[in-house]
């Protein structure tokens, strides 16, 4: 990885949290930019990330966000529309680029192209994550030999993209481009299916039965211990996919329930051969974000 | 746990892998016995668990399997059941006790009603397993703090149930009773449809989408890289019981997606927040078996 990497004189990050926090210390780390400015709502909490060094200096207003270069908007997925319309109606300059670390990608895109001059923003999606939030649990190697989604559209500039792919490259991610569409549809399998059947799976196991629980359950429903105020925003910023990959699912386990039922081994064996060889794909060339 | 264990001058081990390799250490290390037979199909394999000191004597033939106090038959679930109904034709002596560790109890203990003297055989289900297989990887300590279920009936006496309740016991496990019926009933929530649906979740994520995907998926879909064998096997022992959890199952995702379809956000978190109250019980009480 030989590539020039982008220098910013002043990064803003919109919510400094587990993610945000992170963004902050590997930029600088790498020497993207030498000067962070956290955004949030509770300048108790901005004073703390300061003082651990996370960020440089802070602001509880979005108005007072000037002469950033790159501003990364952090802030709860269903937030982050509006986040950035805002942004992009502050920042009237040219040079300041705006993108966003959103999990669900096409609400956002097609919001932001209701405001004038959005190609200054690209959509991003770093997976990379934890369960713990808050940016006391930050981490400069986040992201590092992780994958980052671009989303870019037609009105972006291949400058521009090269300028916000050069910076998640610099942290270290593997980045690639797709449609907004695309993202959303493979995510709602990849990430936002498995956190419904974890869900679901645990709902089928009360009081009474917790102390039969396998290791399959402590596996499958793992993720079930997630933030419901998160989730339920990923939800319904991605439903329609979301909905279509339900359906699939359903279908998926009602072949399953036929096959059983017909005392089909042939078919049972077949089906979980082809899970297995699925599943196995994943350590190979995964990034376990 | 002070409670007197149980002697044994011979133990029969019926399938010498990882579970019954595990219960012949654990069972001389605590002083249960002094000498186990192993049985199995290779008698390379079993001269070599021998040579480990695994089993101190070994046999090919269920004929040969004499003066045990205790069978414990550890073959695959769909196996069991005939390889008990042999073992007690074989041994019509009054002392001798036969039990098992399948993972599915009802089919087991009904078919073995029809042998005359069943009041010798007791099922057993020690929830306790790795995701090895082999005597290689036997474990001491594999049943310590775990949970063993019982599933006697009517025509087991008090003093077999207390033996067979004694060993288990005396193998760290915890000990609790049931019907076959209720056991196959919760184990079809608690784990064969954490398998189910891990695989079903690992059949949406192809060659394409893998690596985009989260640790949400990595989680959910771990077991799936299990055995296929075993898993069919176990999926048809418990067909009944598995068919009304998937229906069950189905009816939990249909109404997740109707409340996503509904943009009913305050359904959505109900339902998050309690799978995840219900996920928040497993730590506490719970075996990882």
């Amino acid at each position: 990885m030989s590539e020039p990497h982008p220098h910013f004189e002043r990064i803003a990050i919109i919510g400094v949290g587990l993610i945000g926090g992170s963004i902050a210390l590997a930029a600088k780390a790498r020497g993207l930019t030498s000067h962070v400015i956290g955004h949030g709502r509770s300048a108790d909490r901005l004073q703390l990330a300061q003082k651990l060094g996370i960020i440089d200096s802070y602001a509880t207003h979005l108005s007072l966000i000037k002469n950033a270069d790159l501003i990364v908007v952090c802030t709860p997925v269903d937030r982050i529309a509006v986040d950035v319309m805002m942004l992009l109606a502050l920042t009237n300059n040219e040079s300041t680029l705006i993108t966003d670390v959103g999990s669900v990608k096409d609400n956002i895109v097609r919001e932001v192209q209701n405001i004038a001059d959005h190609e200054r923003y690209i959509g991003s999606h770093p997976l990379a994550g934890s369960h713990h939030t808050g940016f006391e649990y930050a981490d400069v190697n986040l992201f590092e030999n992780r994958v980052c989604v671009l989303t870019p559209t037609e009105v972006n500039s291949s400058t521009h993209i090269e300028t916000i792919r050069g910076f998640w490259s610099a942290l270290g991610m593997n980045v690639r481009s797709m449609t907004s569409v695309d993202h959303d549809q493979t995510l709602s399998r990849t990430s936002h299916i498995p956190h419904l059947v974890a869900a679901a799976t645990a709902l089928l196991v009360d009081e009474t039965a917790i102390d039969l629980a396998s290791s399959g359950y402590r596996d499958t429903t793992r993720v079930a211990v997630g933030d419901p105020d998160l989730w339920t925003a990923i939800f319904n910023e991605n439903a329609s996919h979301l909905m279509d990959s339900t359906d699939q699912l359903i279908k998926t386990l009602t072949q399953f329930k036929k096959a059983i039922s017909n005392k089909d081994s042939a078919t049972l064996k077949k089906m979980l051969e082809q899970a297995q060889r699925l599943r196995k794909l994943y350590h190979e060339e995964t990034p376990q974000s």
